[in-house]
C-alpha cells in the first residue's frame, strides 16, 4: 500500500479544509474540517483514560445517533482536564460548525490534541470556522493530515479500495501520533472516510477489529493519552449493495479497513519521537493470544530493551528479563531469535513453547532525542 | 542518618573482604565475601521475575535452614538464564567457599549482578576465593560496597544502632543499584548484617516490612530485574535479650532496619542512571493504600512525566494523564501541587479526595544520559 495523498477526500462525497487559527504558534495549520455531502453512518473508538478530554466526551455523546456528517479537529491544545469550560468549548465548536454547515449539532464530531490542562481560546476557533466551512474542497486531504500533527514529522495518510459487485468502494484515512503512544489506544487521532454503504453494526465491529489489529499493536512509550479518537464516517455514496455482517462485501470491507489502519499504525511507529529504528516483536507459543500480547508489550515497553536497540549491541538478556517480569506462563527456556540491533528494522522472535498463543507488536527504540523532544514540549 | 563507611562490619563479629577476580575488566573489584564468626539467623527477599538468576535459586534453597554465616557476591555477570551450568557455578561457589571457611555449604549464600545470559567463568572465582577467605578483616565494609557496583557511581552504605536493655545492637548494610530499578523489588543487591539476637519469625516479618517501605517504593525505569536479593544475617553477638515479635526490642529493631533500608533506597534513586533530579511523589486521598501506590507508580514510571521533569517545564498535564491511565478510582478533579520541575528535588503531591489511602514513591528523571548508559552497557 502506498502513502496516498488526499486520502480522506478520495471516497465519493467528502470534502475538507484546514487552516492555522492561532492555537499553534507561527500560523501553522491547527484546525481541520472534514465534511460529507450527506449524513454518514458513523462510529468511533476512544481512549480508556479516566481523564478523557472534553471532545472525546462530546463526540461519544453525538455518536449515540449512529450518524455524523462532519469532524472538526484542532491541534495545539488537547482541551483535556479543562472542566466545564472545556466541555463548553467542545460543544460550542460543534454547534458553531453545524450552524455554518446547515446541519444538526449532533452530526458534528470534535477532536483535539496538544497540551493537557490549558483552556482553549474558543474565539480563535470561532473566527476561523466560517472561512473553513465555506472553502471546503475535494483536494484538501493532505492539508488536513498536516493540520492535526503535533510532534509528528510526517503527515500520515492511507487509502484502499475494493469492489462490491460492480461498485467501487474507497476508504481513506489520516492519522497523527508520535509520542504518548500505547495500546489502548495509541495516542493519536485517526479519521476515516468511506463511501461504503454499510450497516451501523457491521461498521462498529469492523472498526473495533481493525483498531485491535493495528493501533492496539503499537507502543512508543507505554503512555496512554487522554485524547485518542478513531472516527469513521461511511456515507453510502459508492451505492454498493449495503454491507451487513452476513454478506460477502463485509469481508472485503474489513480487510481493506484493517490494511488502512495497520499502514497508519506502522507510520506512527516509523515517526515515533526521536526513534532511529522500527522494531517488530513476534511472540508465539504462548498459553493463549492475550499472554502472547502481554509478553510482546512487556518487551516493547521495556526502556532497557529499547535503549539496547538504540545502542545496537544485541543485549538479548533484557528481553528475557522483560518476559520474566511480565508474569506470563513460561518454561525455563524460551527460543529467542533476533536480527542484529544494529539494523534499521529489528525483528525479535520469541517462542514460549507453552501453547498456540500468538501476537505481533510494533515499537521503536528509546533515544536521547526522544528525551529531548519530550523535555522541551511545553 | 549519615552514609556510614564500613557499615556491614560495624555489628559485632562480622568480617569481610573484596577483590577483583577478573569478571569485570581492568581488575576492578568484582568479588565480595561477608562472614559472621558464628552462624546467624538469616532470611532474604528476592525478585519475582520468572527467570530468577541461579544464585537466587541457590540462596533461597540454603535459607530453608533459616541460618547463614557467609555471603559471596560477584558483579560483572548476573549468572541468569544460564541453565544447569549456571546453577552449578552458583552451587560450586557456595561449596568452595564453605570448604575454605570450614562451614556447611548451606550456610553460604550467593548473589550476582551484571549482564544476563552469559556463563560465568567459575575458574576466576575459584582462584580468588582462597585469598579472599584467608584475608577477612573488620575494615573491609566499604570495599565490599564497591565490589558489588555495576553502573553505580557511588558506593551505598548505611548503619543504625539502638539499645535493647543495656545491650547495643547495630545494623549495617550495603546495596547496589542504579538502573533496572522497579518494585518488586528494585534491581539491586542489599546485604544487611546485625549483631541482634532475634527470632527467625521476627526477623522475617521485620525484613518484609522494611523492604515494602523502602526498596519497594522506588522506581527508576520500571524494569524488574532477575537478580534482586536482600539478605540479612543476625548473629546474636550483641547479647541482647532475644527479640521476638512480642517484646519491646522488636519495635526498635523494625524502626532501625527500616531507616537503614530507606536510606539505601534513596541513595539508589540519587544515583539513578543518568538522573539529574530526585522526585518524591506523595499520593493521598486514594480509595485505599494499594490504589495510592498504583497511582504514584503510574506517575513515577511515565516516561513523559520523567522527561518533563528533566526538561524543567512544569508540564503537570502528564501527571493527570498518568493517573487517568492507571485505572484507579478518581473523581473528575484531583488536587495537584508540584514544586518547580527546575529544582534538584521535585515534590509532587496528589490528593484524590476519594478515601484515606496514602503512598510515597521515589523516582528520578529520564535523561539522554540514561539512554546513553543503557545503550552502551554490554
Amino acid at each position: 500500500m502506498k502513502r496516498s495523498l488526499n486520502a480522506i477526500c478520495l471516497p465519493k462525497g467528502f470534502k475538507a479544509q484546514a487552516c492555522g487559527c492561532g492555537l499553534k504558534k507561527n500560523k501553522r495549520l491547527d484546525l481541520a474540517l472534514i465534511f460529507s455531502e450527506v449524513p454518514a453512518v458513523s462510529c468511533g473508538m476512544f481512549t480508556r483514560n479516566t481523564f478523557a478530554a472534553a471532545p472525546v466526551i462530546v463526540s461519544k455523546g453525538h455518536l449515540g445517533t449512529a450518524q455524523a456528517q462532519a469532524i472538526v479537529a484542532n491541534s495545539g491544545n488537547a482541551n483535556c482536564y479543562t472542566g466545564k469550560q472545556g466541555l463548553q468549548v467542545a460543544r460550542k465548536t460543534a454547534r458553531h460548525c453545524a450552524k455554518l454547515l446547515g446541519i444538526k449539532d449532533t452530526l458534528v464530531l470534535v477532536a483535539s490534541t496538544g497540551i493537557i490542562g490549558r483552556q482553549v481560546d474558543f474565539s480563535k476557533i470561532q473566527r476561523a470556522l466560517p472561512l473553513l466551512s465555506s472553502s471546503l474542497q475535494r483536494k484538501a486531504g493532505q492539508k488536513v493530515s498536516r493540520a492535526i500533527m503535533t510532534t509528528d514529522t510526517q503527515p500520515k495518510e492511507a487509502a484502499a479500495c475494493f469492489k462490491v459487485g460492480k461498485a467501487l468502494v474507497t476508504i481513506g484515512a489520516v492519522a497523527k501520533g508520535a509520542g504518548m503512544i500505547a495500546p489502548d489506544m495509541a495516542t493519536m487521532l485517526c479519521f476515516i472516510t468511506t463511501d461504503a454503504a454499510i450497516q451501523h453494526a457491521a461498521l462498529k465491529t469492523a472498526l473495533r477489529e481493525a483498531v485491535e489489529n493495528s493501533f492496539n499493536l503499537i507502543t512508543v512509550d507505554g503512555c496512554m493519552s487522554t485524547n485518542d479518537s478513531v472516527l469513521i464516517l461511511a456515507n453510502g455514496l459508492a451505492e454498493n449493495k449495503v454491507i451487513t455482517k452476513q454478506n460477502k462485501g463485509y469481508r472485503h470491507f474489513k480487510s481493506a479497513l484493517k490494511k488502512v489502519c495497520l499502514a497508519l499504525a506502522k507510520m506512527i511507529v516509523e515517526d515515533a519521537e526521536g526513534a532511529t529504528k522500527f522494531i517488530t516483536i513476534v511472540v508465539s507459543g504462548a498459553k493463549h493470544n492475550a499472554e502472547a500480547k502481554k509478553a510482546a508489550l512487556a518487551i516493547a515497553n521495556s526502556n532497557l530493551f529499547k535503549t539496547a536497540v538504540y545502542g545496537g549491541g544485541t543485549n538479548w538478556g533484557r528481553i528475557i528479563a522483560a518476559i520474566g517480569a511480565s508474569g506470563i506462563t513460561v518454561k525455563s527456556k524460551v527460543t529467542l531469535s533476533c536480527s542484529s540491533f544494529k539494523k534499521r528494522h529489528v525483528m525479535v522472535k520469541v517462542d514460549l513453547a507453552c501453547g498456540a498463543g500468538k501476537a505481533v507488536v510494533y515499537t521503536s527504540d528509546l533515544t536521547p532525542e526522544y528525551v529531548k523532544i519530550n523535555a522541551e514540549y511545553n
